[in-house]
């Protein structure tokens, strides 16, 4: 604890050092371009608020789909993804993804906000806040895969540093440098408009990292290695987080133009019409293949569609959404199976929602692209396949790797796991003495006879 | 099954032929009145994400007014009402609505977003967006008005047939033929701003229907007819999804403008005023009459007095929107009461809230209409009332005939009811093989003892 | 009953009186100061429509804070605060507040919103849409703070009276006047930007004097005045009732503006560093004093972040804006401690989370001004420290005062508190005959001993 409270000071005297800047003056415009400009910061201010909710989205839908006894724990997770995480990026992460770039590799300036390379003062507030609610959910997809078995205090030290330096680092590639040469992926033509692979699959392949490194839940698999199911305490919170996602990718979509224009028409359009297109596809496969249209896996399949059609969004027809959209909802259905029986106990199938249908919306990108894809009016062009596939996979290496290493050393030193019968307690009661329904559930009821 | 199947494949097969339309290229600009229709973007799509978040409401309020066996399978239908009923409206309704009107009776070109008559694509699939979510809003208020004993099967054909035919037809003699000489009610002068007729007492007469073909729960009347109360699962779930109808009403209000004008203020002003109203007298009534203040039914009146607002948002004093709300407030409690003794088992109230409340707007948007109504600078118009409640009427018999003949036709075909056993045991476990709350409910417990 | 029945109609047949003002005609501009003014209008009542979804916030925080047998009740003073409470500030508080000051202390026209003083009709009605929901947060404020404990019929008419006198009246003293000389506190430069004070500590106030003259719940303090926890009954309803507090307050201080300007980014910016820093330093609190991050507490330092930036968002730093929350955060920790033990039985919290936040952030924004704070570029100024003091004793001395005589002429005429025995049995049953969770539990099992 001694070490945390220096590290607040610490930070609190950084702070101080960096809050000299001047607060800008902005005033109702009389010219038409300056007008554009506060239409501008309308849109993007708004849209970032939008994004902003869909950690509430996050938080019900996690907990929604885990048990009653953790609830406190997720909720809190996922509120310091974006309140800690959120000073971290202010401090170190923003200036590493949007800094001027060292040869495509790593932003060098604009740490605590001070100083951004070539952008005015109030843009750059603008722009963070629109950017830090990204970096926030990439952190928070990972809150869900390590679920109902994490310490606390573990997963903090690995949210924050995801903040402060895997996503970013990662993000530069694909979208920093904007006023200096631009990020190495990013100049080879990498198409993600809003984050398919730089938010989500980056969040998925760090929770495939975290679910292995911390292990499956008690119970979850028997002795022969046969997965159980271990359902969710509540099905309309965990719905209604799926509607405040929803309700939000408006935001992260159509948001990322970070400008008022008609464009934003034809992306929150198509986000509409994938995520619709996921869910119905999600549900009919799990009639046909199961017998019966399946609740949860339907909320994913609007995910699914959400995620996919990220990187797509702004560069292909309302058509090639609701294909993108449908592959997805299918896809996640069976890769979420093959997750849970192979890989690893991931409760929420973050990893088959973010890093998978990630991916593939990442390829969707290239293969239908409006101008040069399947059936873009100038033909197909193999090279924007074939970076769209680099960007997939360098975001697989760097992710996994990085965070595959830290979540090792964290169990090592810190630690990562509570041991069995505090797991079987409960989180809440363990980590934060709270219960989340003291009249409704006796914890104790729940916990598994194997502890 | 099989045809299910084969549908899909279909219209993924006509998806394909319907893609290759260019993404539109929008840009800042830099005069005024490029301006102002960037803006009319920022507004009109922003509130469509705010009527798309209505579907959260109208999934909280049913599931919160029902009892938790039937969660699942609520959520499950609001969620197709929006996905699969986005697909079909993108594939057929929007060009029955909107597409270039044959005689005012019907729309004849739009169908998959493709050359609708006389707009550009951009501001086209904007508009799109925003009639999206109002189709599923009729669709919707369905779902509750048949909770708890229909076949989801049954329920998803009917839902989808809705949003394809019976609501884009109507909504065309209203809102259509826009760039060809009009609907046929529109071109009498028939005021309904934002939907009270066309949305709301649409989804209330197709509720009526179903209501009326499916029966009445098991339990909910005693061998002389003498309706039971059966309580709502979640009071506080329901709440929450009424603060959520009335934050996206603003939308579907205000937002029916498809311009970022100063007529917003007015429009939302009289949308927030109606639904204060609704709710302060609905809850005075229910003290008066029964002795205490309701709880869901000062909910209800919050929707009555929204649902009333919604014709004449554009075109009354804010104190006639006052008044508009209060008799809604009144009126929802007795209408309520009286569907329920003599009429059908409506678990959410839907034909009274949207059906009885949105004529009753619409007959306001006449009465109180600025110009022409009672209090209006230039005398009152019998003429204007008279169209207001042809309108009405016309809406009645369309939509009642053909829900009532399409429910019957699913009943003795595909079958729309499940077994009085089933139903006891809830539809989450027979239709979906889901439980909302596992940890929290024995199902087992909530069956009626006549089962 | 029959007065409230009377009271009814004189209000109903006011309105009559009120309703000729003509609808405002708004269309696309072309010039650009007017397309300005639209954008002005666009963002006002987008504010406005996130303002209002903060009583669903406070709805749920509250309702989760508390137990179960109490939802329903809380749920409908929060209904009311805003819908009869919004119909009390068109007809009254909102001229009391801003209509044509009488000397800078109480505003003398525009009731029933008709002729304000200086201002067209249609932005009359859009800052009366933004106004009404702040209104209206003020008073929900008390719900939390009397729950579980008091009548609804004593609560509904202080919240009414609240909301049409005692709010406004200290409003127009920091903001009224606008054009006819300002409010006698806003004259001499008090800094108060979106309403730490006026909205914030005016609630927080009126919070303890309702929890002093209400009192303490049955069971809350053992025989030597020690403190028991009562646990609320749901804290994922209350976690998303903070994130849709923190997603409506970026309308709250971004919308204070009420222009569509670059400075709304920096406003929105300070709102969320400073609630990430809230949450951040209440949570790193409760672990370094009891041992581990509590989930309720930390939720609070959200809300004692927003409340201490809402003063001083648009005119200090974003650092200073973190260190304002960090402040906030652990100054809510051990004041909800002190006021728990010394003072008062707050459920909620809401003296500690918005009486002394506010203080604490309307002092902040003297100090940390940009131009004349601590680290400004002009030097320090002892003078706006000691405006800002002033105005945190003025609002106290006004709010605490008239709240407490207020509630005690209520204890003794219409009556305040339950009796112990239908308080066990929790208000929902004895206020309303509803239950929030019928299937969930029995109320009976959750009276205290003592009654």
């Amino acid at each position: 604890m001694e070490k945390i409270t220096k590290a607040v000071l610490l930070f609190t005297a950084l702070l101080l050092v960096a809050t000299t800047s001047a607060f800008a003056a902005g005033a109702p415009a009389h010219n038409a371009a300056a007008i554009q400009t506060n239409l501008n910061y309308v849109w993007t201010i708004l849209a970032a608020v939008l994004v902003f909710f869909m950690q509430a989205g996050f938080a019900l839908l996690e907990t929604g789909l885990t048990r009653s006894k953790n609830a406190v724990n997720i909720i809190m997770k996922n509120l310091m993804d974006v309140s800690a995480g959120g000073l971290v990026f202010f401090a170190v992460g923003f200036g590493l993804m949007f800094g001027a770039s060292a040869g495509g590799w790593i932003g060098t300036d604009g740490f605590f906000l001070t100083d951004l390379h070539g952008q005015s003062t109030t843009w750059t507030w603008a722009f963070f806040l629109f950017q830090v609610v990204f970096a926030a959910t990439a952190a928070t997809i990972v809150s869900g895969a390590v679920a109902e078995r994490t310490k606390f205090k573990g997963y903090l030290i690995f949210s924050l540093l995801m903040t402060a330096f895997i996503y970013p680092i990662f993000g530069s590639w694909a979208w920093g440098g904007l006023f200096n040469g631009g990020g190495w992926l990013g100049n080879l033509g990498f198409i993600d408009f809003a984050g398919s692979t730089v938010v989500h699959s980056v969040g998925g392949w760090a929770s495939l990292a975290g679910a292995m490194v911390v292990g499956a839940r008690v119970g979850k698999y028997d002795e022969n290695g046969k997965p159980n199911h271990i359902a969710g305490h509540s099905l309309p919170l965990a719905a209604l987080g799926v509607f405040i996602l929803w309700f939000g990718w408006f935001g992260f979509n159509a948001g990322s133009t970070t400008a008022g224009t008609a464009n934003i028409a034809g992306i929150a359009l198509n986000t509409f019409l994938s995520a619709g297109a996921g869910a119905t596809l999600s549900m009919f496969t799990t009639w046909i293949k199961d017998g019966k249209p399946d609740g949860p896996k339907t909320l994913n399949g609007v995910l699914a569609g959400l995620v996919a059609i990220t990187a797509p969004c702004a560069s292909i027809a309302p058509g090639s959404a609701i294909l993108t959209g449908a592959v997805a909802g299918v896809l996640v259905v069976f890769a979420a199976e093959f997750i849970e029986r192979h890989l690893v106990d991931d409760p929420v199938d973050a990893v088959a929602v973010h890093g998978v249908c990630g991916a593939w919306g990442t390829l969707a990108a290239g293969l239908f692209d409006i101008k040069e894809g399947l059936w873009g009016t100038q033909g197909f062009h193999p090279y924007i396949v074939g970076v769209q596939l680099l960007g997939i996979v360098a975001a697989f290496v760097w992710t996994f790797g990085t965070s595959y290493t830290l979540f090792t050393i964290i169990k090592k030193t810190v630690g990562l796991r509570v041991n069995g019968h505090l797991e079987g307690k409960g989180l809440d009661l363990h980590e934060h003495d709270n219960t989340a329904y003291p009249e409704f559930v006796d914890s104790d009821e729940f916990i598994p006879e194997e502890v």
